[in-house]
Parts: C-alpha cells; sequence; structure tokens
C-alpha cells in the first residue's frame, strides 16, 4: 500500500469508520483526524477512531500523503481551503461526499495546486456523528470514485487499493454519471422518506400517537432514512440540484399515473405495476445488497434483539 | 378462552401466522383451513399450518365457532357469501384486511345473519404465501378492532382476547377512522415505494444493474415494502380509495414545497424540515415498533447473517 499517512478531515460516521477500518485492515497506516467540533474531537479520541486527534486542521494534515474530507458537502471548499498551504505537495486528496460534481469543483477551486481525486462510498446508516463509526461499514459496499480526465493513475490505483483493502467493491465513473444514479438510488429516497415523516406529523385527523402506533405497517421503513444527518442531506439536495429535480420529475410522473389509476379504479394498471416491482428485490438480495431475511432481518419478530422494551 | 373451533379462510402469510400462533399460544382450539389453491392448501398441510386443511371451504367452516377471513379485500365479499350457509348461526365472523369500511361492507352484505367484528392486525412482512407465516408475527404488534355500534360485547371481548393471546397489543377504533390512519401509516408508504422501484426501474440514463449495485444509498429500503403481494395491495388501494387519495395529495403538497425549496437553494427551509423528522423515528423505537439497532439491525454489516453472497 502506497499510502503511509493518512489525515481525516471530519470525524463522524464516514471519517470514524474509515479510521476504524484503517486501524483494522490496514495497521501500518498512521491516522490523524480533526473535527470542528471539539465535543467530536474529545469523543473520537475517546473511541480510538485515529491514531491523533488534532486541535487544529492544520496539524493533521501537516505530514499527510493522503487526506479525505469527511465533512457535508456544502463546506468541503471550506474546509479544503483552510489546509491548502499545510498539506503536502505530493499528498493525494479525496473525500467522501455523497454529490461529486459540486464537491468536486469545491476542492478543486480550494486546492489549485494539488491531485484531487473524489470518491464516495455508498455505505452509511442513519446515525451520524463520532459514535456511528465502525470498522465493517464499508464491507461489500460499493465506492464510487470519480477520477478527473488525465489523472495521475497510479495515484488512481492505489486509493481503489485502499478502499478495496477496507472491504469495498471500487466502480470508477464520471462525477456526472454518479450524480445521476446517486439521484435515483439515494437522493431521492431520501428525499420521499424526509417528506412522507413530515407529511405524517402534520396531520390533523390523525394524531403522531397513532402514527408512532401503528407504523409497522410500512410507515417505519421511511423514518430510518428520514432520521439522517439534516446537514449533511440539506447540503446533498442543494449540490447535486439539478439530477435530483430530473428524478424527482419522472417520479412525480410515475405517482400521478398511479394516482389516476386509483381515482379510476383500474385495478389492472396497479396489478401490474406491483408485480413488476418484486424482481428488483430480488436482484438486490442476489447482488449481496441486502439482507435475505424477512424485514430486514429485525430482531423485533423474536423481541430477543434490538427493541427497547 | 371461549372459541373452541377456529376456522381460517386463506392460508398465506397471515392465516398461516394466526393457525401457528393459535397452535403455540392456544393449543386448546381445534384449527381448520382452506384455501383456493390446491398448492398453497398442500404446503399448508405439510407445514401444519392449521391441524387439518380442508378441501373445501364449506368443511372448513362447518364446525367453527370463530372464522377468519384472510383473503385479499377484493374477494372478501366472493369469499364468504360462498359459505353463507354452512358458517353456524352462532359463530363470530372476523377478517384480517388492511382497509376495513370496504370489507366490513362486503362481509356484512355476503352474511346478513351473522355477526361480523373485522379486526386489522398491523403486521406483515414482504414475504406472502403458505410458506411466509410464522407464529410470532404478532407479538407486540397493534390489532385494530373495528366493530359496528351496538355489537355483542362478549364475543367483541373475547376476539379481543383472543388477539391478545397471540401477542398483539388490541385497538378498538371505527372503521373510518381506521381507514385514514392506515392510509398514512401503511397504504400510502406502500404506494410510494411502488412508484420509486417503477421509477428506477424506467430509466434510460441510469441502468437497471447501476440502480441494484448502489441500492445501499437508501432505494433498498423502499424495496422491501414493494415486494408485497401485488393482489393483495391492489386491493387495499382500490378499496380505500378516498382515504389515499386524500392522503397522497397532502404528500405531493409538501413533496412539491420541498421541491421548490430545492430550486430555489433555500437550505434554511431543507434543514428545517429535515431536522424534525428524527423525533418520530426515536418515538416508534421506544414504543417497541421498530429495531433500535443501526440499520434495522441489517446483517450485511458484521457478514454473518442474512446475506446470499
Amino acid at each position: 500500500m502506497s499510502f503511509q499517512r493518512l489525515a481525516i478531515i471530519g470525524l463522524g460516521l464516514q471519517g470514524g469508520s474509515i479510521g476504524l477500518a484503517v486501524q483494522e485492515f490496514l495497521p501500518k497506516i498512521a491516522t490523524t483526524g480533526y473535527d470542528i467540533s471539539p465535543d467530536f474531537r474529545a469523543r473520537a479520541a475517546e473511541r480510538g477512531l485515529v491514531h491523533t486527534v488534532c486541535d487544529t486542521a492544520v496539524e493533521a494534515v501537516r505530514d499527510a500523503d493522503l487526506v479525505i474530507f469527511c465533512v457535508p458537502p456544502g463546506v468541503m471548499g471550506d474546509a479544503a481551503a483552510a489546509v491548502r498551504d499545510a498539506i503536502p505537495a505530493n499528498a493525494l486528496v479525496s473525500d467522501v461526499g455523497s454529490s461529486k460534481q459540486a464537491v468536486a469543483k469545491a476542492l478543486g477551486e480550494a486546492l489549485p495546486d494539488h491531485l484531487v481525486i473524489p470518491a464516495h462510498p455508498v455505505a452509511g446508516t442513519e446515525n451520524s456523528g463520532p459514535d456511528a463509526g465502525f470498522a465493517h461499514l464499508f464491507r461489500n459496499r460499493w465506492c464510487i470514485v470519480t477520477p478527473p480526465e488525465h489523472t495521475d493513475l497510479l495515484k488512481l490505483s492505489a486509493l481503489v487499493e485502499f478502499w478495496e483493502t477496507l472491504g469495498a467493491n471500487v466502480e470508477i465513473m464520471t462525477a456526472e454519471h454518479h450524480d445521476l444514479v446517486l439521484a435515483v438510488t439515494s437522493h431521492l429516497p431520501h428525499l420521499i422518506a424526509y417528506t412522507i415523516v413530515g407529511t405524517a406529523s402534520d396531520l390533523e385527523d390523525v394524531t403522531q400517537s397513532e402514527v408512532i402506533k401503528y407504523s409497522a405497517g410500512g410507515f417505519r421503513d421511511f423514518t430510518r432514512i428520514a432520521a439522517s444527518d439534516p446537514t449533511m442531506w440539506r447540503d446533498v439536495f442543494l449540490s447535486n440540484k439539478d439530477a435530483v429535480l430530473t428524478m424527482l420529475q419522472r417520479f412525480t410522473e410515475d405517482l400521478t399515473a398511479l394516482q389516476r389509476a386509483i381515482r379510476v379504479g383500474d385495478g389492472d394498471a396497479l396489478f401490474e405495476h406491483f408485480a413488476r416491482t418484486r424482481a428488483i428485490r430480488r436482484s438486490i438480495i442476489e447482488e449481496g445488497q441486502d439482507d435475505s431475511r424477512p424485514d430486514f432481518g429485525r430482531g423485533d419478530h423474536d423481541g430477543t434483539k434490538g427493541l427497547s422494551e
């Protein structure tokens, strides 16, 4: 492995998981880390997310040969600009942002003299902060790398190897295509989940207590991703606006068609639509991207796991 | 327990789970069952979902003092009419349908001389058919009972006790209110999940293979409930049309507001909306209606459970 000193800027779910994963799978790499929040830094030190939690970002990046920015998309540029003069000239700069065109632009403008190869591990949970990370977050998940044209191929392959060693499968594509793909597999689902949870909270004729009690009918599934970090998701939608609005338009057209089928009582159209969505679930399970057990393997059916009763 | 002979019409997820739960928690009740599909009947007999799988519905209900219809909402009336003359006069008739006004009407019209007390256990998985049921499906879930006015209170309390013994918490409300509550906690989430999975399948610029690969970004959560039984869900939407369309209207308004916030770049509005949806998730977990572990406790992070790799 060609990297020896990794600096992680931002010690939340992603940054913390990278720190822990590197200690487990790449124990020879020395890790430094920084977070803008003193509380996060203190907790990161307690959990040992990195070898050295630094008091300043400058100190964290000073000797690094790989710097990964793990901050919300909207502050990538500022976080990078703050350490521009401290990052060694030959260090590779990367990130984990959920949108790639805007982040690549922000990092490129903040660090015009450095090599930047953006990346996005498609892995996460609804939790955030320095307590959320764990070493196996990236196992069997995909990490999308979006190198600029004419990039340094040796550095690129070192970054690919880095992510593969942490357990991820790596795919390379353009930032533009990434943003389109993730708009449908991640951004739109989050937007819809946030919307329906909001809708359910605001009803006059159904109480919040009823929404909670009868959530096992399907609603509870949406509340998980709607519990994700609001700052990060605000930034995702603002930074991938065009692709999200495009996908949202398609979704709305399809929803309108189903709405009409319900109103006119067109059972055949409903059945036909509902019958063809099973195959995708089956493929996702076959590809190892979800749990094959019913109900995601939730522990509540046998009452032995996970419930706070 | 005042029931001694239970007949279950329809041996899918719900009927099979009731049969297994009764054998575990109410072993003195004799159970008969029938399903219109010969394959389902054969499999139900192999799994022992009920003590006796009958070749006709008439045979199944002939001696019952409790008959529970576990068929899709759209065929409740027909299934009941087919055994009208065979159900003993003093038997209680119930069901498990996901919509209640339409089902109560259909059962009432088919069985004008019988006592019908509809019910709806808010419990399930994405699986269906005679292999899907399990005895603990109803544990710590809510069962909503929607008795008609001036019902037989002794029979009502016997039905409540029946469900409580199977592990459920019981709530009593009108069929009308049930349909409104479930429209938001179950029907709308299913409609939206079916829609987005369909939208993602139909894109030209993102391949189905990409949708599957990067589904861990959020999309996979929706595919679970979009894998539910299409016949049943067609019937749910047709039979609870008004409440579903009302809730869908509210959802669409909220989605349009968020869409506008994205388009005009109103980060404050997005943040404010995203920040207030976490509390509902917390309440759902506190009320024991979901798994407290991150990611529903999915087994894929440690790679030891549930994955077909």
